[in-house]
């Protein structure tokens, strides 16, 4: 009777027992543009496993260009948003407690070394001190994950591909890569894209006309030019195609961009009605 | 023995066997006056499930207007009041011990993601960095959360609405939504209602006659004005129609106010006589 | 065997399975004095069970008047002193660990809510933030109480009464109550009892002659003019009576006042001095 | 067999089965030298259960006092040395685990209320504020300590006496007595004792004859005029003892001074030579 | 059956059943190039087991100097990187919980300790202050190691030597090694290798003829007179020898330089344009 | 059976059911060079257990001289490093969970007056208050130590002998002895030894002749000038025989004064260029 309440308890414990990496395959292909020669650098890149760093502003697309190589080269993508919080132990893994006294269990960081993974820690400058040195061990010649409560070294899986982003135009003083880590990477540099390259993804991804969406990516152009003054970031491709997808659904051109562009964007009323403004020059008339 | 035991306890460790959303759902039709197209708007972020920001001051009707779309919408409402102390955990559950071991406890949210509900994440700015992130990979394409802890990644349920708030005059600096945030979201503005809508609110809730309401929303129209000048807020409608509702139980106009409006409003002493001043030159003559 | 150990410690463990309410039920009529009309507005708000913010300095009699209105109305009183430490669990309740696993132990706030006391919430501002939080659904139209970490909603007995108390005169610039909390209560403001109410108090329960009691009540009311010159607040009528009943004791008047007045009151050598002086110029004649 | 296991073990878990005021009775009187009514005011606060506060400088006399008090009324005495790392829970007792279950054990405080003894918290100032706040409903008409762990509330013993004390030329702007927790308490003021009191002590407890006594109590009385100017408290009368037993254990008279009183006053050199310069004074000649 | 579900789970839990060092000694030699005599130097301190620190820039080979020592002195090699959040108990290990209660895993440097290798703390500087202090013992005549959470003091194997690192450079003013730490240590100062050294090893790691890398070794040196004008560090040897893979694998070099050398090494936009500026002057002609 | 997995367990986990003072007790007779009657000193405090505080700067012997006292006395030694992070539970104890439930462990302070050895408590000033204030009851006639956690009251050992140590050059503002802790100690200055007991401790511990000895304590002194000018600390006595040995071991002189004097002595390079300066003005001629 004890192996039966075991079982019926283990499939929630003991998710690893099946295949690790479900829900971190991608099951169809996304939605993706090439702006440049980034697709052939990452894959240089990947060919001789070298840590991979992606610098970049918000929303402008380092996200679906990670998922589209891991759906491109055929590999798992395990994803970590990392923040102030996140630490060492929430990229390895922990010790949890049944029956029979503590058990392991993998963190994504863990997951990813041990069955082969693109591993992308999104906003990795947030993470604390101890969760940035982790890695160091992973991306040099070793390729081995410590797991120092466990006692137990990894020797990465040959498929492991490590690759970390940041917003290099928001992070704070206090939060920097320091040299001993940034000296360990490859990197990628990510902006929105050129104006007839984003018309085509916000019309693609909105559903909208390519008439449209040269509105919404003018909106947005001038809206860039805020930054600095009042506007932390300048509207970004995704709310464009909130815009577009709104007006598609059937609401008003002022509305939807009050909606998903104007009244989002900032707290201040003046950079609002600015942007509501601009809304207002390209869909009034 | 030890089963009828476990089932003794159960009740309580388990409360999740059941219908997960009992408590959660509106059994009575809440309150509420449109004073916008505030409904269409919604319903058309809710049709594409972008995720929805509100911005308001405290006690305008931002939660009952949240209750109003849930009871319309048929779906049930699970909020959380944040705070600076609300953690990624508190949001998506934990791990408890019980005599078989650990047992894993959904969170609100994680809740709210799998059984289809509303989540109402009220005033979400006070939240710790985890919890912030937490909400990321439910706000673009993905529309899933990960539960790290138990490496458990859960795909929304196709009705699953996420819906935050908070005050952006009274947030401190330290407390904003960082861009990548704030640019996942489309927003509506809210704000005290017009006159004519505030005066039939606070009869109608209150309790009381037009003529009455009028003299109480002048009170609070008045108060609005110190605002900033020694006053953090002005007398919201909530605490007009707890005033009516005194005057209604049978207490003396001046004693309701004092009672209701002006002490309770402010710890200066001359903020509080002004208020009172306004009550009597209301309710004495 | 193992039953009767468990019945050993239960009633250790498991001290709600009794009359939780037991202790909370006053069994004697506290002595209380009437000021103005405080016992009618307190009845009002409680018909409407709208929540209630006392408000007044240190030692004026607030916990005085609630045990009253506690007696009245014939309700538990369920007290809580808060302080920077108290947090969410410290009202709410926790889990605690038993051979069978972990079971949960409804805190002070939870009691309440739950069988219907009136929850007295004593320098409230002193809480933590998420402290102050989960009382936000128990002071609107919900009457709720969520306990989150056991995924359990409580909808509030019909007797539950709620009642916060600060000292305006000490608090900090960094402990206020936030607006989004404030308009959810009535209020009634306190201070020290008018002059001939003070000496009969002091008389009543100092068990000294009105003569002697003015003495003391004349002291104090020199010693409040003191404050904010050298002085945090003037001397209470809580030290008169100790004062009083050291003299009824015995004790020289000038060793009493000493003892009770002057020494206790500052750590100011002149303040100390001064208040010295009051004493003698009332009792070395 | 478990049980006999349990019950070599209970001796160790389980203190309290024994009487548990065991190690808080003093067995012999302490030696004590009353100043002036000390003695008096103490046992008329103790008749009327006044809660005390002792206010005075290190090494004064306070703690010997109190022993002398609890010796004199028959009392235990339980002393807890306080910190600012301590906390509610070091008062009031903590639930520990054994093999089945939580079981609670009380600490001092509680201690002292339940079995009616003298409670000595030295230096409650340094304390948290949560365990300032736990002491309010005891110096009240309550008299009750309340275990919110546990869901108890303690009445206390009839002998229980709440004592305090701290060092006011000493504590932090940061540290203070509130005044909601300061007129809880009658007072004493301690300093160090008239001088041919200071000497018959140094003499009686030292060893020596009252000459060489009185000329250590010179130097103290050289060195408290240092007090500010580079000390911060002025030799107290426990190292005069100390310097009088080393002289009669054979120590000449300057090691003795230099080993007790001079190098371990201060850190600053001209301090130390500036003390060990009126040994000189006193003893080369 | 409880028993066979035991073990099926001890190896994961008592890995140190093993060769405690299987993972910690090297197969294969390490590519290394001795500069000076900073092996012969080694040895001597290793000989008479003196703690060892080496101090050096990021990427200057030092790790890799311990490896090629380890290699050449037969030794296990039990690295760590140090980061702001490691504490004593992630060098001397902790208590873990399993169904008989608590056992103990040593933690890296109580492993090498016990079994004789070289225990060798990266960053070190970085630690937490209780970190730094349990190396004393060890690092003096005594060479012990106390795990004071298990009572037990571990006399050091014969073979156990103690490495430390850091970066002089970079250190902030907070983090510095006390001068009762820092004395009792040998040190070795580490720097980018001489010019015709370091082109050496560029072309035997990166697999690039010697004029390729020289002009690599090029760039790198005029990025490192740089440093402190925008840039942290210089470029070290190891993105020298990135630069140089990508070039062997096909990349053209200034796309090379970019990924490799001038997008990483910086977040300022004219400091990464002047190193591609370099890159082009190589390059490009 | 489950017995003898106990027993598995016990040696681990009991470690005390041994002579808890082996690996306390000195096996050999350290080396030790009294410099005045420091030695006579320090028996006349052990006779009257008066507590004993050791000033002096880092590596002058202050450990070497409580090491040749514990021997001199026949006493068990027990020495604790104190941080920033010793807390009272470090010195105390703590309990441990094993499968009967929790079992305490003293910790070394405990251990110490239990069972009567000396306890060396370095760097003092380092360790948390709480961790200060522990010692009082210790440190006068009482002599005992309150285990809170056990509810347990000690009587030290007859044989117990407090010995706590700082560096009065070092510490910061933040970290002083209480003068309510620091009252409760006799104390002894503690430098660096005069020239010629310095050389024949190089020459003895080094084995080097007491010229070359006399070299290096010429280096020491002439870095001790610089101390306050880079150099927090001078030299020590411990880096002279550093030195002394490697040169013994074969090593040119220069390398030995470069690898044990000038490079660990100081990060800033013109520190450390004087410094190997003075060595070459001593070995190169």
């Amino acid at each position: 009777m004890l192996d039966s309440l075991q079982q019926k308890i283990a499939p929630d414990n003991h998710p690893a027992q099946h295949d690790p990496m479900v829900g971190h395959r991608l099951t169809e292909e996304p939605y993706f543009r090439a702006i440049g020669d980034e697709v052939n650098l990452f894959e240089a890149a990947h060919r001789l496993r070298l840590p991979m760093l992606l610098k970049g502003p918000t929303g402008c697309g380092k996200t679906r260009f990670v998922e589209h190589m891991a759906w491109r080269l055929g590999l798992p993508l395990v994803q970590v948003a990392c923040n102030e919080d996140t630490s060492a132990s929430d990229l390895l893994g922990r010790f949890l407690l049944n029956r029979d006294g503590t058990y392991w269990v993998d963190g994504p960081l863990t997951s990813a070394v041990r069955h082969g993974a693109i591993c992308y820690l999104d906003e990795f400058v947030e993470a604390r001190q101890d969760a940035t040195v982790v890695i160091h061990p992973l991306t040099d010649e070793r390729r081995t994950l410590l797991l120092d409560r466990k006692g137990e070294v990894i020797q990465a899986h040959p498929d492991f591909h490590l690759v970390i982003s940041y917003n290099p135009g928001y992070q704070s003083e206090m939060k920097r890569l320091k040299p001993s880590t940034r000296q360990r990477f490859v990197a990628l540099d990510f902006d929105f894209p050129p104006t007839s390259d984003e018309i085509e993804i916000v019309a693609a991804e909105g559903g909208v006309d390519p008439a449209l969406a040269t509105r919404l990516v003018d909106i947005a152009h001038r809206s860039r030019q805020l930054k600095g003054n009042g506007l932390d970031e300048g509207l970004s491709t995704r709310v464009l195609i909130y815009a577009a997808r709104l007006m598609r659904d059937g609401l008003l051109p002022l509305s939807a961009c009050r909606l998903a562009l104007s009244t989002p964007a900032s707290d201040d009323a003046e950079i609002c009605t600015a942007l509501q403004n601009f809304a207002e020059a390209h869909f009034s008339a």
